[in-house]
């Protein structure tokens, strides 16, 4: 049954031959790894406004400005990026970038920087389309569609989940619709917002309730800019991710992917300047009283509460909700590299039913849903958290670029160099700005975890590497033929179950059984001797003691004395299992087998032979 | 660690040995099996005047009449239960009575009522003594201390469970001072009032804030006497229990459990009606908005609000939170029963280190604290849910003994059948006003709850018996000897761990061994051929195609087909299994081995052969 439902949900498993098909066109691909970063839109303006808005009216015209600096700041790291996918046509994600050129340790730094980065993504991308959502419900009398913020949160994180189970191509062309949705509707808005405000000029926003703009705010110096121009850098959040995808794309990958890069980065810059601009214009800011978003601000003042509004409020939600599926794309990818490396568990590393990782989609949905338990689907207070790992990954993988520039030394690499020698710097002084001030308000909490990561990577590693080499073969001895054979049988008692375990054991090591039983309740031990002596197909019985009514030890005692006893033997310990039915009668039987083998294998090293017996159905 | 541990929390194993040496004397017993009858004068008092006060302030002074009623049921129930305590020297609850006189199904009835108001009785007691907590905390201008009921609830709960977990005899000594002490300041306080009161005259309960007793309530009439009757009977719960609790007691334990019984009446009867006559003379009355209880009415208008109101509120505390115990030590014996005659999972009836039965300790603890933190420690919302599991137990008790005096006829059995017949259809009458009158407001709960735990009683009964049926070996047929073996070798590779099983199965089934690989990664299926030529011990090698990444499946597929090839052989299945140093490290592998186990033994019912490879600790 449970089988069944796992088809149901995520369709019939695709054989490995098949695994090249699940390749991405261009239209495609931008849908799948551009929502993310498309998306920010929805939120970055209303970022640098949350934080201008302290230092008073005045200061929200410098909105403008701080825009432009990051809509520079994104074509300087597209052009980077370019870089990137010429040079690493198998997938030049950050962590491959910074490890195959500069080292491990800023590889390993990266990829922790980036898979946290990644969960956040998903936490923020939905509960920010959650909030689109609650706003066009509060601007259409629906307020109290508030109160299910995280359960409406968790329900997209499940569906996202789910589809990526799937598989790509599938999640493609689920996703396909919604990111065009949004790019024409923005666009739409912007282009009409434009032309109507030439004409008659902009009606500003009317709140139903008057946001506080501080009289006397805080200083409007070069603080509170850099603040700002922090909040704001989120819109950058997520342009990497092509270039860690570019096997993903059909063939000429690294053509294909370059391309979609500009493109994306072209509506990216277009969507968030119009947004500020418009936002300036009406003097849309955020309102803590209704929490309505700046989009829907400018949306409805633009269009009215109409079917337009409407479909603006969705597309909006929409994108970001499926936003989250840029890190769906990434997350397990990032993985499995790990994995394969030997820095995280092999079993990121195993592609389920239908060719996806499922345990990185499935590690991803976890926890990203617990952030938006914990933040309560608030992502305004997961921004502070958010774009520092990006920014990490930015500054070590064009230093890497430029180190390889400089090495290799390729047709054009002086240019090359330069270009990505302009990216490392300026991110790196982004990534200084970003991390000084948002350090107190939550930043400290990914600094700090990012070192644990890369600890745990280490460990894990260590481990593995220590395996192996106690697993090669060019140290292993000859291996000893076993010579004499000693089987020790278990009974819980003399009854139908025990009888082929006795009859194998007398046959596996016809001179050497003993069977064994711990004597637990004094009262019926005359009787058990008794029906052995009928029953006991001539195996000699040993008979334990236990005075603190202990299985186990004095089991282990009395194996260790056979083991002294025959020290060039084969100990083998034979253990009848009973099998129930129904898997809830399990509850009804101590699980002495498993208790058992645990500590015999364990603990003593020792072979075990379960021999089930296993009730007929009536 | 996890073992120290567990030896600090509950202390050494104890040897089979001592069992009988944990007896108990009366006066220690009294502690141990009355906390929970005599504690309930702490509430029994107030639920009956809580139902009242709905009739105005005229009705109640029907308390006194009401209370004088529940004093003469308890007398005749106590009287009933001595002739118990004589027929059933090694134990008389209502589920032996009733099975061994009425049958299976009217024991399992009063087996299933009883094991739900052991339950609720550790879940009411508990909350019970926070509300005596907090009400001292108001009193004495800590309010803040009732945001925390639910938490303080839960800790008492644990340290209960913890003592238990001990063993019987320590637990009596930690509860006998608390006990004593309840008792003595009670009487004490009592005596005080009464003389105070004919001397000076009653003073009557100042309320911070006065409770709204309504001018014009419902009627006074039949139904608000049954509904205040029914509320009060709470008082009968845990009188039981030294019936149940007969052989804990020092020889002669008939004798002293019958004598602790009356005791335990007489000073029940004398606090209940004592502290009812009290709250009539000095009116008071539950308050819905301060939440102080009726005791701590009394106790601080007769003494002020100094030392001696801190003495009884910290007994009346302490002693509500140790009744808790009667059922730690009812549950636990009561369900052993049940699991000895096989209508319970058998893991109830075997005894822990400290020869007490641990999981019925540990199931009551579970079961309670989900209570306490559903109903959020309030007593009241769950009183009406109580008493019915017990009166359903006296009525089938009872009229068990009366069928049992008819039957064995031993001396004087007229003068038993008289007085158990009395008790029978006074508690029958009783139960019949608890059902009627408690029913929507949550007993049906309990009438829903007791006929499924009958239903899962004889599900499990039907499973051990049936496997007792299949065991039996007076339908076995001779063995049959093993005839010939064949040992199929599971590889997941060829590295250093695989070689002693190798060795193994070629020792084990010296003409007739294959080793298994299951192809999962194409690409280096040509490496492990060559490598097997080298080092596969001259063992063939057969490699299984997966098109779908499966383990399992072609498996299963190979093995049922060796089988149907060797008909009259024994197939085993050799598994060589990877054993991690650490238990974190098994996080870093695939529980292949464990899932193939599984697989094999329960869908296949195949012997396995598990040959472990343990790392070297560097």
């Amino acid at each position: 049954m449970a089988s069944s439902f796992k088809r149901l949900l995520i369709g019939k498993p695709i054989a490995t031959e098949h695994q090249h098909h699940e390749r991405l066109s261009r239209v495609t691909a931008l849908a799948v790894f551009s929502s993310d970063a498309l998306s920010s839109v929805a939120y970055a303006t209303e970022a640098i406004l949350a934080v201008l808005i302290l230092g008073g009216s005045a200061a929200l015209g410098l909105s403008l400005g701080i825009g432009i600096g990051i809509g520079v700041l994104l074509v300087v790291v597209a052009f980077s990026y370019r870089q990137t996918i010429r040079a690493y046509p198998k997938g030049g994600g950050g962590y491959i970038v910074a490890r195959e050129n500069l080292g491990d340790l800023p590889g390993l730094i990266a990829a922790g920087a980036l898979l946290i980065d990644y969960v956040l993504t998903v936490a923020v991308s939905i509960s920010a389309g959650v909030a689109a959502i609650t706003s066009l419900g509060g601007t259409w009398g629906f307020s109290e569609i508030k109160n299910y913020a995280v359960e409406i949160g968790l329900f997209f994180i499940a569906l996202v989940t789910v589809a990526n189970l799937r598989g790509v191509k599938e999640s493609g062309v689920i996703f396909a619709v919604p990111t065009y949705a949004f790019i024409t509707s923005i666009l739409v808005m912007i282009a009409y917002a434009l032309v109507r405000d030439a004409m008659v000029g902009p009606t500003p926003v009317v709140h139903p309730i008057a946001p506080e703009i501080p009289v006397a705010g805080e200083t409007i110096g070069l603080w509170l800019v850099m603040r700002a121009f922090a909040a704001g850098c989120t819109a950058l959040t997520g342009i990497e991710a092509i270039s860690d995808g570019v096997p993903a794309f059909k063939t000429p990958e690294s053509k294909n992917a370059s391309a979609t890069l500009s493109w994306m980065v072209g509506l990216l810059v277009t969507m968030f300047l119009g947004i500020t601009y418009l936002a300036h214009l009406h003097g849309a800011v955020p309102n803590e009283f209704t929490h309505e978003t700046v989009v829907s601000q400018i949306a409805r003042t633009v269009f009215g509460t109409g079917p337009i509004y409407f479909i603006i409020q969705a597309a909006t939600a929409l994108i970001l909700v499926l936003a989250a599926n840029t890190a769906y794309a990434d997350f397990p990818r990032l993985a499995s590299f790990l994995s394969r490396d030997r820095f995280l568990p092999r079993q990121f590393s195993s592609r389920g039913d239908r060719l996806v990782f499922s345990n990185g989609i499935l590690a991803l949905g976890f926890f990203s849903a617990l952030l938006v338990v914990v933040f309560q689907a608030n992502e305004i207070a997961m921004l502070p958290l958010y774009a520092i790992g990006v920014f990490i990954s930015f500054t070590l993988s064009q230093s890497g670029m430029v180190k390889r520039h400089l090495t290799v030394k390729e047709e054009g690499w002086r240019r090359g160099a330069l270009i990505n020698g302009i990216g490392a710097t300026l991110t790196a002084v982004v990534l200084v700005v970003l991390s000084v001030t948002k350090f107190t308000h939550g930043a400290w909490v990914v600094m700090v975890l990012i070192p644990l990561l890369v600890i745990l990577f280490q460990v894990i590693h260590r481990h593995y590497i220590g395996v192996a080499e106690q697993l090669s073969l060019t140290t292993a001895a000859k291996p000893i033929p076993v010579r004499r054979l000693t089987a020790i049988c278990l009974v819980s008692g003399i009854h139908k179950g025990v009888l082929p375990a006795l009859e194998l054991a007398k046959s596996l090591a016809p001179d050497n059984v003993t069977a064994v039983y711990v004597n637990l309740d004094p009262e019926h031990i005359e009787r058990v001797k008794t029906r052995w002596a009928e029953w006991g197909c001539e195996v000699p019985l040993v008979v334990l003691e236990s005075p603190y009514r202990s299985l186990i030890t004095p089991l282990m005692n009395y194996i260790d004395e056979i083991e002294g006893r025959y020290r060039d033997g084969h100990v083998m310990v034979i253990l009848p299992e009973f099998i129930p039915l129904r898997w809830w009668e399990h509850l009804l039987h101590n699980q002495t087998g498993l208790i058992l083998r645990t500590a015999l294998m364990f603990r003593k090293g020792k072979t075990v032979i379960s021999v089930p017996y296993k009730l007929e159905r009536k």
